[in-house]
């Protein structure tokens, strides 16, 4: 199971003009743009218009239409505030003149402070003592097996989950509770600086995030439930690489009027905190299939 | 204790065009704009746009300037997104012809689903078990009583606290675990929109809640630490009078870097998950007074 060398180079945006930049969709079997990427690709062009010497921090996002996954997204970023100390970028995404996603983003100069974290919850095992991806995936169920082949084809990115998947239990018609974590990393090598990083922390922070909240529902995402992202925010608190296990500690606090909300925790080896994310999606019933 | 009639007014906007506002600051001793007022105000001013059928369910704000309190700000609504059931407004708030704070909030036409949600946090006593907030202030050191007057003064807010009040705490040199709980509403009766309350829960979930974060460090914020909103976060779940007691529920999650992170959970006297709450703010020690 191999990502394309197309889904690698996802965040490679094209530079059109000084602040408007061009993101393209790997070719694969969705019919959606997966959310990460149009907020990873937002942050990309955001942070090529920001100072080195500043490290984002943060970021929130509103999805406005579908993306069309076979056009261009151009991504177009407004100079909000170029401060002593921090730096704001708003950014645009639009297809065909129709805007499609917004995004604003904060950079900070580095600065030294108190620092403390809230403890990881519970024991976790550590990456090496779970089973790879590969005999992860052995164990499931057919359905299970294609949509994990088709997750890890799509994305540059592999997981192994702590516990056993959710979705198999909601399979076997449990109603787990609204919690799942797993480790995650990019499978190449990315670029050496703190905003390559934090752009992948982006992309990959969209992964079942949503899908957790919907797990006391024994809904199983694009079969009994249709779930669109609506707003994405990330925190970003200390250094970390992306193409290094992390772990991904996630929570579907609330589920109501057609929408849910789910937290995320991201810890580095040493279990230092390094992003939390929150996200609402809209949760619907999938449409049945046109005859 | 008594709010002047212009903090009960805070919520009242100048409307100077289609899309453009004016709000004001009430009077008082303070040099800078509480952050709460200026998330209101811009729910306000959008609110304004969109169509009585739709509530909104979120809001993600930057706060970029320091204002002036002595000045109006005006808040512009830029009418993003009018779709079949959701709409999207982006607001910037200025003075002096420099943007000062920037928001975007989304709201949606009803729509039934899937519901649930944690559980508060450990067991709560209801507003009628606890002192008023006379009664608690009367037990405070002379320090925080004159800051618990203050805080009277200029919010039509009434408070009491579930808990023996933080600072109180960390005045006896104690350093808290970075959580706080109390219930809060408007003194006043509000209005009777959804769109009225929330805007009136935007201006109170400000109050008390970066300042959850330094806690474990033992800082007083005014004297010790000195702090500054950079953004601000309301997801909005199920209906609520603001004019009516809310619990509010606070972690201080994360500090470092300068900066801290907090969130809150909002529920109603049932016990419903009315709002969750995410903050980051700017942590410096406080500059020493001019000779």
């Amino acid at each position: 199971v191999t990502a394309s060398p197309e889904a690698a180079r996802v965040l490679d945006l094209e530079q059109v003009e000084d602040t408007v930049f061009l993101g393209r969709t790997p070719p694969g079997p969705r019919t959606q743009i997966y959310g990460g990427q149009v907020v990873a690709q937002a942050l990309v062009a955001a942070g090529r218009t920001v100072p080195a010497d500043r490290d984002v921090h943060s970021l929130h996002s509103y999805f406005l239409k579908l993306g069309d996954p076979s056009q261009p997204i151009r991504f177009e970023v407004d100079r909000l505030r170029d401060g002593g100390s921090f730096t704001t970028r708003h950014v645009t995404a639009s297809q065909g003149g129709a805007v499609i996603f917004e995004q604003s983003s904060s950079y900070q100069r580095p600065e030294a402070g108190w620092s403390h974290q809230l403890p990881q919850r519970g024991d976790v095992p550590t990456p090496a003592d779970l089973p790879t991806a590969a005999e992860q995936v052995a164990t499931f169920d057919p359905v299970t097996q294609a949509w994990w082949h088709l997750v890890h084809t799509m994305f540059p990115l592999e997981v192994r989950f702590c516990d056993e998947p959710v979705r198999a239990r909601v399979l076997r018609g449990e109603r787990p509770e609204p919690r799942q974590r797993f480790y995650i990393r990019f499978t190449d090598p990315l670029g050496g600086s703190a905003l390559d990083h934090a752009c992948a922390l982006a992309f990959l922070s969209d992964l079942f995030l949503l899908s957790t909240t919907v797990l006391p529902h024994g809904l199983l995402v694009g079969e009994t439930v249709s779930i669109s992202s609506l707003d994405h925010a990330v925190w970003f608190h200390a250094p970390f690489r992306a193409d290094e296990w992390l772990l991904y500690d996630m929570e579907g606090s609330w589920a109501g009027g057609a929408r849910g909300l789910s937290q995320g925790h991201v810890f580095d080896a040493a279990g230092t905190l390094v992003a939390t994310t929150v996200q609402e999606g809209l949760l619907r019933r999938p449409r049945p299939p046109r005859a």
